[in-house]
């Protein structure tokens, strides 16, 4: 067996990862926007809104017009007329006139707030009475008060979720650019390995980490594509990354966990031109035999095999190296989640350890309880709801310690 | 303007959520089972795995002929050959005897325990020091270890995520039944809204909603359909609405803040046979102008004009009340993010309140920061991260307070 020739920490390999490239853009239109990630800038063609609107149902006024008003001696305003939803306030109101608007009309010129309908009465066809004052812009968006013309709208960089389409919406701007998606090739290993459908034989077992890797690459926005098993044979592992490096942007080879596949792997990666191993080993537990290269543009993880360490390599670097991928350079995502632990944990020093925890409300408070058990068991990740990380300079954490979960 | 009729509690719209029917199941594969909900508990129909495996690539050994094995003195074993991955293990192993087996390997009959490489060495063709005793069951899983034949692997009610995908595969489990995912018909009223393509003259303003509310319900798993605008008026809010109480599951009606058009939908409602009003105005503040109807089977939102309004309400009912359509019981959610409070925060007595609010990290904690502004101003979204709740029994929050934050 080849040792681990190049073994990095975490956070060599988060810096690594940060030195690799990103996708082309594309132009795409509004309704596929979601969660993808803006490649330029966008700045505001227009003020929003364009024109002053009523934020309450009520009457545009004057302000000043209301001052002193009361319920013992309210302000009286002649009613100059309604103005309608969708309609062009052109007439300016006179002093002591008003108009009836509803919520999202446009004031009228020399109006500067709304009286909401609550503090008034109408008394005859044309009287209205006003029984609390107004400060001027009571009630009212200005024009530009939501953003304003050549203000930044949404840098570069960020994944845009709904309410970021919304606004590109209010201003008109029905396409932008983006960065590619990541479309990611995924390959199962191992001469123990059969498909799904079959019934493995003693001495194999089902093809587990194909599904659960497409299905995590799903999960964070990017595209997967199942290549297919293969047995540990060069030939054969070459083909399938062949196909992969035509057709995707990172090649994601898992299982294999045996002395000569990753052998194999590494054999592959260095028969293609230009391929260069940015580490081989990561010193975390589960997670070590885990390969990182680029050949070329293209980025190959070779995984674990066991599904759990897999998953785990998944969730700590895949995922971001997939981000790094697609330009996503401003992170919305949920930070961790804080409970304290419910048991002393060992670990050893020297060594990154990642514990899977479950969590439950005890009280106000969150607890995180870790769940043991060997990374050959993926019923040990269905009951996980994340993981924490104890570092390598730290002997273990204590009962009641408060924790940081990277929920999954 | 009719008055709210029927004003509820935000736990009163809970309560009534909880009541509300759920979709017919369906059976789909593996592959299209993401993020989608068992409607059956599944139990495992074999033992997984169904031989004894081993963790790590070594030597598997009778445990009891390693036992008082060191350095000094090491185990003397003969090799009786070497399994191969893939490879059924038949002949049971002798007293003092071992095989050459790498992680993922059959144990043959009789042996319990692998040797590590890493603590053995090979002396010639046939014999192999052993440095270190092992224990029964050291670096093997066993037969069932990671789930047994008919234990409950997955209850009905949890959403599949990547792992559960994964222990289904290892199962050979390559369809199961779910409940269908909602289908969301989608419509914007208001006579003042035009679509995102047109340049809207003053007193008119570009669609936000539909489409920030398509992206919503697509972000929750949920189907978005936008069947169109429709001004204030009767029959065309009519004829929309039984478009999509044909081809939808739910409606979500926004806009129409203004006086007459939230009358329309409280009579388009009455007008379907069998409709009822379950809440005219729920208690929180943004959100208040809210309507939730139940017609038949079929659910209907009427969300507040302004799109802050509508967001808040979506994210605090109507995802919840998808989930209940798609028959999610068991929720895998984030729960909600501690933060400290940046800035005291009044609140009105008797009113839920709602702030929006971005995270900022100060040394170890997290920081909410309250984010002003009127709810008619979708930039204020834009900048937010999630929202805090004050209770309507508070008076406010202080500097300094832990608050949860809902992440969105």
């Amino acid at each position: 067996m080849k040792p681990f020739f190049q073994v990095k920490t975490s956070e060599e390999i988060h810096k690594i990862i940060q030195t690799l490239p990103c996708l082309p853009e594309e132009k795409i239109g509004l309704n596929d926007g979601l969660n993808r990630v803006l490649s330029k800038a966008v700045f505001s063609p227009e003020d929003l809104p364009h024109f002053p609107r009523a934020t309450m149902d009520g009457f545009a006024v004057r302000a000043r017009d209301t001052f002193g008003a009361s319920e013992a001696v309210p302000a009286l305003l002649t009613l100059a007329g309604e103005i309608g939803m969708g309609q062009q306030a052109r007439e300016p109101i006179e002093p002591g006139y008003c108009f009836r608007i509803a919520t999202g009309g446009m004031l009228p010129p020399e109006s500067d707030a709304v009286a909401m309908i609550e503090h008034s009465q109408q008394l005859d066809d044309q009287t209205i009475e006003i029984f609390k004052p107004v400060s001027p812009l009571d009630y009212v968006i200005q024009p530009g008060e939501d953003i304003k013309k050549a203000q930044p709208v949404l840098p570069a960089g960020v994944r845009l979720r709904p309410q970021d389409l919304g606004i590109l919406a209010g201003l008109g701007i029905t396409d932008f650019r983006v960065y590619r998606q990541p479309k990611v090739a995924i390959i199962s290993t191992g001469d123990e390995i059969v498909s799904v459908e079959e019934q493995p034989p003693p001495g194999f077992i089902r093809d587990i980490n194909s599904i659960t890797l497409q299905a995590l690459t799903a999960k964070v926005g990017a595209l997967p594509d199942f290549l297919g098993r293969t047995r540990d044979n060069y030939e054969q592992l070459k083909a399938l990354c062949e196909k992969g490096l035509n057709q995707a942007d990172m090649i994601l080879i898992s299982g294999g966990s045996s002395v000569g596949a990753r052998d194999y792997t590494l054999e592959v990666i260095h028969s293609f031109p230009g391929s260069e191993i940015l580490a081989h080993g990561i010193s975390i537990s589960p997670g070590k035999p885990t390969i990182l290269a680029r050949i070329g543009d293209k980025i190959l993880w070779g995984l674990p095999g066991h599904v759990v360490s897999a998953m785990i390599v998944f969730t700590l670097f895949v995922k971001t190296s997939l981000h790094q991928l697609e330009g996503e350079t401003i992170s919305k995502q949920p930070p961790g989640f804080q409970a304290r632990l419910s048991r002393n944990m060992a670990s050893s020093q020297g060594r990154e350890d990642y514990i899977r925890v479950s969590l439950e409300k005890q009280g106000t408070e969150w607890l995180a309880i870790p769940i043991l058990g060997k990374s050959g068991l993926i019923s040990t990740m269905v009951k996980a709801d994340g993981l924490i990380r104890i570092d390598q300079n730290c002997e273990g954490l204590e009962k009641g310690e408060w924790v940081e979960v990277m929920l999954f």
